[in-house]
């Protein structure tokens, strides 16, 4: 499959696609439920990063992205060699965090796998709630609104 | 510091700690967040494997344990070195699921890291949702309501 | 950048991009050491995938892919946001092994990472060494001897 | 089983147990190959606390340890629920680097699991290969020469 590496963005939406490895999966012959976690952290970032918004720019200005929150649900588990599809929206943006929508299906997105309910916020170099960046805003709002 | 491998139960909870470890740190220099996921299945595990319950047991059965949902709040980050302490307490118990909560804290538990609510369930070979077994659903009343 | 999901073979050699996640990364601010090797399992698992053996073939055939050895020079670090090139080849193949050299490179392949050669081997149900399935050997020669 | 949370040091060599969890095995029933690289570090991390150089005082002075080379080799698989050792003896001290001879044996030691040398060293803020300080590498020696 040819796919672009951080993703892409089609109606509002973003796609991130996953090919399950090794060391994903665990003795129950499926992927570790943890995995899914980083899996929809791969794809926040890489929506930021198409949106030139990656997170080392974000870093260099001394703000790091934290999860607050996460509502987790599990529906399907997937194993070795699957092809699974992170879709991404934005749900509601505030001066100081962004709740977000992930939900992650087999590749045809016949079946979902799990889906997530995600709060992130900025902190600043004290560890001090930040505001969102104001053009960082706008783009997420050009692409996702 | 001396302590049991697999932590150990007191007062209803189960107490295991764990010292966080360079792969458990991000460039953020504090742990991933996702880490925490893992941290708490740890405990988990252990608490069953304390009460003689070892998921391998299970497993051997034809049995596993899938978790169903996670409600997942961050409140303070920690970093390399730490010492932290996951503690586990059965909130509700049914024929096919259990809720526990599990809290994680600084070392002297003055300060808390990160609340979940984690709800389980056990699966049979034909990956459908099997009733928890009796024998084990005593064990844990005994030591947890 | 577009590519393919499980790389791509050329000129004898099997190239493969990773892009480095959050996850990836260690308090150092740069890929924890290692991360490296999984990698390099990614990368020799999509090669095996791309020339129509993927693992979870074999292992429903009873057969396990095992590493037996690994010697790995780290030469230079990468970071957060950092795309970076796995270059696999096959070195020896014996009847129960092979022997594959697998260098990492950053992006536009100016400066190596890391070397490594990789001893693999199969081991059947009993756990016991397997010869290297006949029609696997073949494939792989035509793509790499 | 109570142990020491950073292992213990005797007769010049340092043990370090680990509980093998479930976010280490994989679908072929056994630890990730990969792990294994991770326990050692942990095992060395260890080693150094327990004599009062922590990864975290050196990152403080400018100071990173990376590795530089290791050579692994696996004998044995182990499984969800065992409980494993690494043995750490230092083999060289050199001005600039340290290398390392690590051992993973089963529980009762009785069978080994793996051997690794590993050599490591350090970088200052520009990058650049550091001497080995002075105090530490006295506490070294008074430890492990």
């Amino acid at each position: 499959m040819k796919h672009l590496i951080d993703g892409l963005i089609k109606a509002k939406t973003h796609f991130y696609y996953i090919r399950v490895h090794y060391e994903d999966t665990d003795i129950g012959g499926i992927v570790y439920h943890a995995k899914y976690i980083n899996y929809i952290e791969r794809a926040r970032t890489s929506l930021i990063r198409l949106i030139k918004f990656p997170p080392e720019k974000f870093l260099n200005n001394g703000l790091s992205i934290v999860v607050k929150s996460i509502n987790f649900d599990w529906y399907s588990s997937c194993t070795l060699g699957d092809c699974i599809c992170v879709e991404t929206n934005i749900l509601k943006t505030r001066k100081v965090s962004i709740i977000l929508r992930q939900n992650i299906f087999n590749f045809d997105r016949s079946k979902i796998l799990a889906k997530a309910e995600v709060k992130i916020c900025f902190l600043d170099t004290n560890i001090k709630v930040a505001l969102i960046p104001n053009e960082f805003m706008k783009k997420l709002k050009i692409n996702f609104a």
